[in-house]
Formats: C-alpha cells, sequence, structure tokens
C-alpha cells in the first residue's frame, strides 16, 4: 500500500495521476506547504529536501521505504507497473530524454518565472526577464515535439506526458498561455480529457480548503 | 560508434565521464559554446534545445540515433551496457531519486548562482540571495546524503555519481567550497581519483583552447 504526501502542486499531481493511470491503491496525506508544514521536523525526517511529494511504501517485512522526487516516482512506479515506460529502445530514451528536459528545463523555469512575477519582494528585471523567456522557450521546443508525435516522447502515452503536464496545468503561476503553441494546446487537452487525469486533479484539489489551489517552491 | 557534441560544461564532461567508465569508443567533437556554435541551425537540426552535450549513434540500418539531456544520455549507456545503474530494487530507485535530485535541484541552483554573480548586467540582490542559498542548501543534502553511504545512492559508484560530479567539479562557478560539507568532500575526492574520471575531465578540456573552461547557460 502508498502512502503519498503531497499538496496542490504541479509536481505532487503527477504522482496522483499516476497512480490513478496506473489504478494502484494510495492513501494521500496533505502536507499544506503555504502554512509551511514541508518544513516540520516531522516532515523533514520523510523529506529531508522538505519538499512535496513523497511516495512510501511499507513492504511486507514492516519497513518503510520512502522515495522523494516527483520523477523519480513516476519512473519507480511506471517499472514496479510494467506500464508507461517502454521497457526498451529508443522510445524508451526520449522519455527518460523528456523527463529530464521536464525537470532540468521547463519545470525550474516556469517556477522561478512565476515565483519573480508574484512573490519576490521587489520587480527585478534581469530576473523577470530571464525567466519568462525561458518559460516561453521551453514551452516552445515542447511544441515542436508536440508536432511530430501524439504525445511527447512518441505514439504512446508515457509518465512523460505526466510530468510536462504537471507544470502545464500550474502554467497559470507564469502567467504562460498555450494561444501560441497549438501542438501543446491539443495535446494538453488530450491529456486533461483522460479520466485517470481527472481523477488525479480531483484528489490533490481536495487537499486545500475552499479548492484553491497554490504552487510554491518546496515542490519537487 | 558514438559520436558525441560538447564543450568544457558541467553537463558535457558527465557523457565523457561515463563513456570512460563504460569503456565505449566514441568520437568527441568541440561546440564552443563562447562563440556561441550551440545556437547554428548546423547544431540545432542536432538539437532543437540548443545545448550540449549530444550524443549520436549510427546503427547497421545506417539511420542516426539523436539524444540530448545528459541525465537522459547516462540513463541510455548505463542500461545498454548494464553498469552503473542498478538493475532493480531500492537501490535503483535511489539513483533517480538522485538524478531528478540533481537535474531540478542543484543543477540549476549553480547554474543560476553562477549566473547572477558573474554574467547579469547589474546585481539583482533577492536573485543572487535566492540562488546562493538554494545552491548551498542543496550541497548540504547532497552532504547529509554522503554521511551515510559511500556514494550518493548506496555502497556502488553509479551515474548518479557522475550526474553530481560534473557541477561538482565546475563548483567555482557559483563559489561553492567544500570547506563545510566534509562527506561531499571525500566523496569528491574519491570520484576525482578514478582513472576513467580523469580521462574523461581530460578529453573535455582539450577542447578549449588554453585549457580554460567555461560554464555557460546553454549546457544540459
Amino acid at each position: 500500500m502508498f502512502e503519498v504526501y503531497a499538496f496542490a502542486t504541479p509536481n505532487s499531481v503527477k504522482v496522483t495521476i499516476a497512480l490513478e493511470e496506473l489504478e494502484l491503491p494510495y492513501t494521500l496525506h496533505g502536507v499544506n506547504v503555504r502554512k509551511g508544514e514541508q518544513k516540520t521536523s516531522e516532515f523533514l525526517t520523510l523529506n529531508p529536501n522538505g519538499k512535496v511529494p513523497v511516495l512510501t511504501e511499507t513492504e511486507e517485512t514492516g519497513q518503510t521505504f520512502v522515495l522523494t522526487e516527483s520523477a523519480a516516482i513516476l519512473v519507480f512506479l511506471a517499472e514496479k507497473t510494467g506500464r508507461l515506460l517502454p521497457v526498451t529502445g529508443q522510445d524508451r530514451a526520449r522519455v527518460f530524454e523528456q523527463l529530464f528536459f521536464h525537470a532540468s528545463g521547463l519545470s525550474p523555469a516556469f517556477g522561478q518565472s512565476g515565483f519573480f512575477q508574484r512573490f519576490a519582494a521587489a520587480p527585478e528585471p534581469i530576473a523577470l526577464e530571464r525567466f519568462s523567456t525561458e518559460a516561453n522557450r521551453t514551452l516552445h521546443i515542447l511544441d515542436r515535439v508536440l508536432a511530430k508525435s501524439r504525445f511527447v516522447a512518441g505514439d504512446e502515452f508515457t509518465i512523460a506526458d505526466i510530468a510536462h503536464f504537471g507544470w502545464l496545468w500550474r502554467r497559470s503561476f507564469p502567467n504562460i498561455t498555450l494561444d501560441d503553441t497549438p501542438h501543446v494546446a491539443r495535446w494538453y487537452a488530450d491529456i486533461e480529457s483522460r479520466p485517470a487525469v481527472q481523477r488525479g486533479i480531483a484528489r490533490i484539489e481536495a487537499l486545500v480548503p475552499y479548492g484553491v489551489s497554490s504552487v510554491k517552491q518546496d515542490d519537487d
């Protein structure tokens, strides 16, 4: 049985979507990052990096396995079930290429752009320009990928789609729209229409009082 | 036969180190990011994201497989050879956890911190403080990991060590030292002493005239 520690954040929703797609049962625990619950000593025991999401699995021996980093959780769940990740070959390499493009490129650009637009105590023009430009640039790179294939790593839905979806779902944080990226828009609507994706989003949104979602930096 | 397009950058050196560790022959092509060669139309055909490193492999059919993202290249090479990445189990999950902690956490923090210290046209205090703090914070998270095990993902040397080594090797860019992180310092000396690591570094450094290395943002 899996336990998930999460909040309504771009990285958390990836895990609930994957669990719903894979039809794996789980218990969801809210960690309210607005209130700083990810920095409590109890939570830091679980993840010294102080970020959601965290997945735990209690084994038959009674030992608990704790895993952090949303994309590492996606790989773990995909390999455990043999689904959403090609087992061999170039299609598999493409999934990892997109997972790392997301983790190192699109995701930090979206997050930093949102931070400097919304949370910085004063406007800093170089940072604002740098991250806004990079968020839009990475989005257009993704649009070129999706001009050539239905999903981000080929013709099949994979964990790489789930990874990118997390931040595209929260694109209002960095004030990103899909108006100039028609292939991303088409793909987003496709992913969003999946019943398991809708269940994963609903579970995550139910963690927040009054249904308002948030983005904080303590999310990986 | 592999071809590698790279420069003396934190992400490029990961690939030459992995190829040397795995004893795979390769041809190395310099892409001088100081001169903007990663933005030429020829290079953008190879990687539309405009970043080094890129790995290509020409197959028996004559088709060329092109792979970007340094960590995806590490996973590809490890799975191709069955080395430097446990095949199953929790140790495998730990490697991915560290690969993604590096890609989404330590690596962007080091890169942005260096940028705002060195390349920004004017000092921006919030950005300077934000990324310097985050670079040091992620380094201390890694120190806690290395307090418990010889390598970053357990008792064995893996591709996760190669990933972290790339940016630790270039820690002067964000003005990071290992003075307060003794476990990282011990691990760094251990990794640096490996003959294959030294060969991987030497091949990369030979790409730069006069042996001076550089860090640019167009490196993934």
